[in-house]
């Protein structure tokens, strides 16, 4: 008998990881990449008041961090005006999802997501052995109407839809959203990921009662607020969900100075409006950028831009190698139609710079090979 | 149909969680601890060098950390003169035994362990539906040849051992759990938790080859190092195993700040060895603050000491609660007879007068309840 032997669900896994993070690109590459455009974090950065708490606390790392995340939890309650038994911390939206399927999804039941949607997400639902059932896109848009007419074909126990969306940064309205709810399967929970909702329109933006059994909504400290390395993700939901979390989760996982720095991110509303303002304007470069280059860059609600290569995958694929063997990291779709598209995300102007360097000559490199 | 209900294993599992954080305790009474000597943390801190590398990566914490943690690990594949390959990272060793259990055990399979031993443990083999088997220590010690024992008679998947052990401080030697192994039934894997094993005299640290299919072990930065509230902990264990780790975790899920800390602290092993001999002094310490009361303290080989109360787990509970009222916070073994004890962190000198302080009062109050 082989001691090493995996459990069955692990045991027909797959080795591969849903991403590979740009350190390991750069150790192969031998040298670091100039812009860091790829992964959609933040490069104007955290709030500097932020960053001071979190340089203040680290001294003070030998405590586990609280468990409860009670201060941080219960700022976020107010800012969101609902009760902290609504909301639960984790290690980013990507623990929490984990969290999530495992604690809602009997082995075997049927999630519906989007044909090129979060790979992550999938990830956790193969990981807990559920059956992926998915919708292509409509228009460069998650189908939420699409996803729901799924879930109740399949018998869906979770349908998953980012809004705004990713990798393609487009968004459906919160009325939309609103309307559709009520079409939801009886037996099925929407997952509302709004890892980016910080960076688009108001209109986006559903209106729903926290303890709407119908929904669970995700948001992160790792877009707008500019601190991905940070880990700090939540959920909006029924308390009695929420509650849920507990007996599962890694209840001492969250870093202590991590939760630290995010109250006080939280508490600098002014720095996110002003990285709202510089995530819009670096749209409208990457856009510009684009357009100078013959290519047009898509309407996005994120901090991301999806620029139309113009031709198929096989394309944007050379575009994309041709633009990392210039040190600019960035990624793309998965599937068609989308990946006719490379995934730019905002950054400072210094790399914006040398991303508008690089890209003619990737085109033109691309166009040879 | 409850759209909230949850997946069969989870629906099973009790609300309550196993620790309780210091913070909530301090909500409760309204204010806060004079003394932090409940949670085995390292009062004594990281080192500054740790401390200054986690302040001035602060700012880029909008960066997501390397989901392969490569320096860190490098660095400590060469600490242990063993292969990279032979190390997973993780949020602290809570959140990798978690993943180990999900890996390797099928629901309903046997996991052996011993009654009053680390409960976070017990949590997760329930958390995925394994049945525990409980072993009784003897003489305040796990008992490493009666785990193995009971592994033979219930088919265990698992066998957890903690070298030294957690809540009694006490250890075998390496040789003696090197003997062992050999006797491990053919499918068991011995889980090694060294958490506290810098603490420990050298004879307590066994060797095992990493690539040794029997054993998977355990260390963290959470203690020696003092970094509880960064959620760094590594296991080291056969290369086929740790890669199947990947199939399942969260790959961004280690805070950067945390990660590149962590680097530092392993670094400065001068630092550790100041530690190393502060705890040894505190032991010392907390013995004789016990004597001088009337208690003995049980020899520890990590950063705890058990002093035992003379009478049974009421009265030591009554001491607890004494000790807490007077702003003292401790834990206590859970079960009898380990329960006679309670379990005082090692801590800086002010934590140490206001124990001393507290402890006749509480022996007082606790004789009167």
């Amino acid at each position: 008998m082989n001691r090493l032997r995996f459990a069955p669900i692990p045991a027909g896994l797959p080795a591969t990881v849903p991403f590979t993070g740009p350190e390991t690109l750069e150790r192969r590459r031998g040298a670091p990449f100039r812009a860091r455009l790829g992964a959609n974090e933040n490069g104007f950065g955290p709030s500097p008041k932020a960053v001071e708490a979190m340089a203040r606390a680290s001294a003070d790392v030998w405590k586990y961090g609280d468990p409860d995340s009670h201060d941080l939890r219960e700022a976020l309650a107010a800012h969101h005006v609902i009760s902290p038994a609504n909301i639960m911390l984790g290690e980013g939206i990507d623990g929490l999802l984990g969290l999530l399927v495992r604690l809602v999804m009997a082995p075997g039941e049927t999630v519906v997501t989007s044909e090129g949607a979060y790979p992550t997400f999938n990830y956790h639902v193969a990981g807990f052995d559920g059956r992926l059932h998915k919708v292509p896109y409509r228009d460069d848009a998650e189908d939420l109407e699409a996803l729901i007419a799924a879930g109740h074909e399949t018998g869906a126990r979770l349908i998953y839809f980012a809004n705004p969306d990713n990798p393609m940064g487009s968004w459906l309205t919160g009325e939309r959203i609103e309307a559709a709810l009520s079409h939801l399967p009886d037996g099925a929970l929407l997952i509302l990921d709004e890892a980016y909702a910080e960076f688009a329109p108001e209109a986006a933006i559903p209106r729903i009662d926290p303890e709407d059994d119908r929904v669970i909504r995700f948001r992160t400290f790792s877009k707008a607020y500019g601190m991905a390395g940070a880990r700090i993700g939540y959920a909006i939901g029924p308390a009695e969900l929420i509650a849920g979390f507990d007996r599962i989760r890694n209840h001492f996982g969250i870093n202590r100075t991590a939760q630290i720095g995010a109250l006080a991110a939280l508490q600098d509303q002014e720095w996110l409006e002003r990285t709202r303002l510089k995530v819009g304007k670096t749209r409208d470069r990457i856009a510009a950028i684009a357009a100078s280059n013959g290519l047009r860059a898509l309407p996005s609600a994120t901090n991301f831009v999806a620029v139309d290569c113009g031709q198929g995958g096989d394309f944007a694929r050379r575009v994309l190698a041709q633009l990392a063997a210039q040190g600019i990291f960035a990624r793309m779709p998965g599937v068609p139609p989308m990946d006719r598209c490379i995934r730019i995300s905002c950054g400072p102007d210094h790399e914006l710079d040398a991303f508008a360097e690089a890209l003619p000559v990737a085109l033109a490199g691309a166009r040879e090979d």
